[in-house]
This record gives C-alpha cells, structure tokens and sequence, in this order.
C-alpha cells in the first residue's frame, strides 16, 4: 500500500455482516463512500461545503469490483481513495479495502460530478481539480 | 393471528441476516415499513398520493419492540400493521413480523403526521381517519 | 425486455433511498441478490436446498454496474437474472433493474460456487447445470 | 451530558439517510450497536474475546426509542452506552444519540446473554458484571 493514498479506518460489526459469517458483498460499497466523504473532508472540501459553494453533487455512473478475500466480524479495516483518471465532468476512482496490507476489495468508480438539483453534469469543482493531491495522483 | 388484520410477505436473504446466522434486530424496523406503506396502499392511500394531496408524511416518533424468536436465511415471514390509536396528529400501530404463527417480533410505533417541508405536526390526513378499516381497527 | 428472461419485482421504500432523493447506489446489489435466489427458486433450486444437498454456496467474485437512471420512492421496479457464461466452479449472470421497460441499472456479476464450510471452489451443482433454463441461457 | 459516560463518534453518510432527507429511523439501532461493540472493547472485553473465552453472546430482547429530532447528511453524531440494570442473564442499558449536546434519539435496550451454539440463556460474563464501570453505572 502507498503511503500517500488516503486511507480511513472502517470497523466490522453485526450490521455489516451475513449468515455466511463475513461481509455482505455490497457493504463494501458503503465503506468506499465513507472513505470518498472523508477523502474531500481531508481536501477541506466536504460534501456540504461543495453543494453549497458549487451547487453539485456527485452520483456513481458506474463501478467494478473485485473481491480477493472476506472480511469478518471485528475487524478492522482500512478503505483508500484515490483519483485515477479526471475529465470535465467526471472522475475515476480506485478504492481498495485493506486488512492490514491485504487486499479484500479493489474497485474502481466512475463518478459524474452533476447539478445538485437538475441532476444534469456539470464539470468538476476546481477546488478540487486544482487541489495538489488531485494533481499529483493524475499525473 | 387475526385474519381481518392486514399481512405484508417478506422474504429473507442474505441482505438481511448477520453473523449470528439470524436477522438483524433493527432489520424488522425495515419489514415494519414495507408492511404499513403496503397496508396504505391497501386502502388506496398510497404514501405519494398523501404527500400530493395532503402535503404530508409520517414520521416514527417512538416505539417499543419485543424479539420473541428469530427469523433466518429464506424464511417467509408475514408482518401485520393494525391501528390501535389515533389521535389528531398521530396514530399508534401495533405491527407483528410472524413465521406461520409463530410470533417472532411485536412492535408498538407511534406516528406523527407532518407537513413534508416544515415538518410540523398536522392533522392526520381525513382520507385515512375516515376509512372503513382505520374506523374498525379503533372501535 | 426479453421475456424469457427471469424477472423478479421489488417496490422502494424510504429504507432504499438516500438523501438524494433517490436509491441509494449500493441498494441495487440487495435486489440483484433478490432477483438471483428467487430465480434458483423458479427452477426448484432454493440456496437452502442447494446447500443441504450439495454442500455450496454462490459467493460474488467480482461484479460491474452501469448507472443509467435513478429510481425514487414508491417505483415498482423489475429485476431480472440471466445466465450468460457458465464454468466448472462460476457463472457470470446479467442482471437488470427496470423500471417498465427502462434499464435503469445494468450488472455483469461472476459467481463463485464454494463450499459451505471451507469456502474452497467447487463444480457448480449438476442440477444448474443441467436445468433448461440454464442451458438455453448459455447456447 | 453525563462526561462519565461512554461514548462514541457516528459521520452521517449517505448510507445513512432517505428521501425525507434525514437519517432512516432504523439505523440508530446500528449506531447503538456500534457504541455497544465500542463500550465493551473500552472495557477490555471485545466481542469475539467474549465469545470466545465465555462462550456467548448479546441478543437485543426488546428496546424502546424515543426519536426526539432528525439528524442529517454529514452530522457528527455521538452515541452513548451506560448500564442501568444488571440481572443474572441480562442488562439494560439506556443509549442516546447526540449531536452536540441535543438529544436526537434515546434507547433503552434490553439484552440478553446467550450460549453462543444453543441461543439458551446463560449468566452476564463475570468479567463484566465484576468491571468498574458496570459497578459504578448500577449503583
């Protein structure tokens, strides 16, 4: 794992899991959001702030994952974000679940950045497109 | 089981369970829903036509549960929504997740009607306080 | 829509929806899951049977979603299961979540048969395999 | 607030939320059961330490809630965890969600110990019913 991708801590408890004793499949979807959120709170941009300022939010248009390994109940996790690719309107992802240094979970995101109230795309924020650790991830 | 009173199916799957092999407590709260928006729909209230026409939705304002057995993976359960209170702005439901006849949860919810954009509380909706089974259920 | 298809309806509650107003992007995999067990069961091959009798069960390998359309509280929406490649140990299923005849979402998801005690991959039970459904999905 | 109390912090994601805007009125049960999970690891005694060592587990027998105000998209919440009775098999405890120092939600739940193979009820863990806290919070 890259030291310099952004990675936030996720706990396992009985609501996240199922009666095969690990967790649910599409948990792991919940998790990538919260380390998303916490991603633009460490940029200083939380969700609230760019809705406000910029009128947008963002909507997933599309998504892989790749499940390696499960994760049970108590453990603790690790879920990184990182931008991969940047376009006027979109950005992709890679968010990988970690325990410890192992992976369980790799995806990749491809979310539209689009008017918070018309749902129409709009181009991606440039507090965030300007942000050093946007720029150093792309290139 | 009283068979005068409305019954809503609900299938478990994986989604629902945890690892404990049964459901997840606060699931049923999730089946409570289902069962009293299906028991609106019933009576030709469905929950979009109230907000439409009466500017309205409910909100749970308490409620009291009681786990007397547990459901596990691909049971079939049915879940009862019955009126046994109303008063102005609200109404009390007692509602019953069941496997066959076997009770497994008894909740008791007390609902507040609210305007959807202030969410004060207004008069529960004439529509409902007039039916015929809302009528009955209090009588 | 194929009409050969399996389709399987699920209706949206406020447990589905987020804050955006519509289903939450996760929420997709829960209907998936339901369409995929629900299909087992059109073909007499409930997981509980599959598991009793064969000792496996279907774990998500790996999966992608295409998001073209949001659907909102109250939508009746159909979810359908389709074999497009099978394995000695996988399948890939398509899966689709409509509403009328609108593609709302679009997933490929690629199934791992294990066993149920040491998750090791297994042939996919014989009884798929050899089920009509499953071999005209596939020719 | 009582600042002997245990709590513990919750972000609101859109995970979290409905379509009515706020949080759904059933995953205060989760974030409680988190808090719990939190309580017992800040004792000493996690979950699977229990379960392992004593051979049992907590089942939510019943709960109340009293929802007070909403929380929403991107709140901080802090939910608490405190025993106000201990039995042989079972203890209350009363858990609010907070934010800031507004109630939004207070519980009281009551849980039962139970073998972790047989479900049948066994006696609190010693090493909990003999924890200072535990102490302290019942007298």
């Amino acid at each position: 794992m890259d030291h310099n991708v952004f990675a936030w801590p996720v706990r396992i408890y009985y609501e996240d899991t199922d009666a095969g004793g690990v967790v649910y499949h599409a948990n792991y979807l919940r998790y990538m959001e919260r380390a998303r959120n916490e991603w633009l709170r460490s940029m200083g941009q939380p969700i609230g702030v760019i809705k406000q300022r910029d009128g947008c939010v963002f909507v997933v248009a599309s998504l892989d994952l790749h499940y390696k390994a499960t994760a049970k109940l108590d453990d603790e996790l690790s879920v990184t974000a990182q931008v991969t690719n940047i376009k006027r309107v979109s950005m992709t992802l890679k968010q990988t679940v970690l325990r410890n240094d192992e992976e369980l979970v790799v995806g990749n995101l491809n979310l539209v950045t689009v008017n918070a109230d018309t749902f129409k795309p709009v181009a991606v924020p440039s507090a965030l497109t300007a942000h050093p650790l946007i720029q150093n991830a792309i290139n």
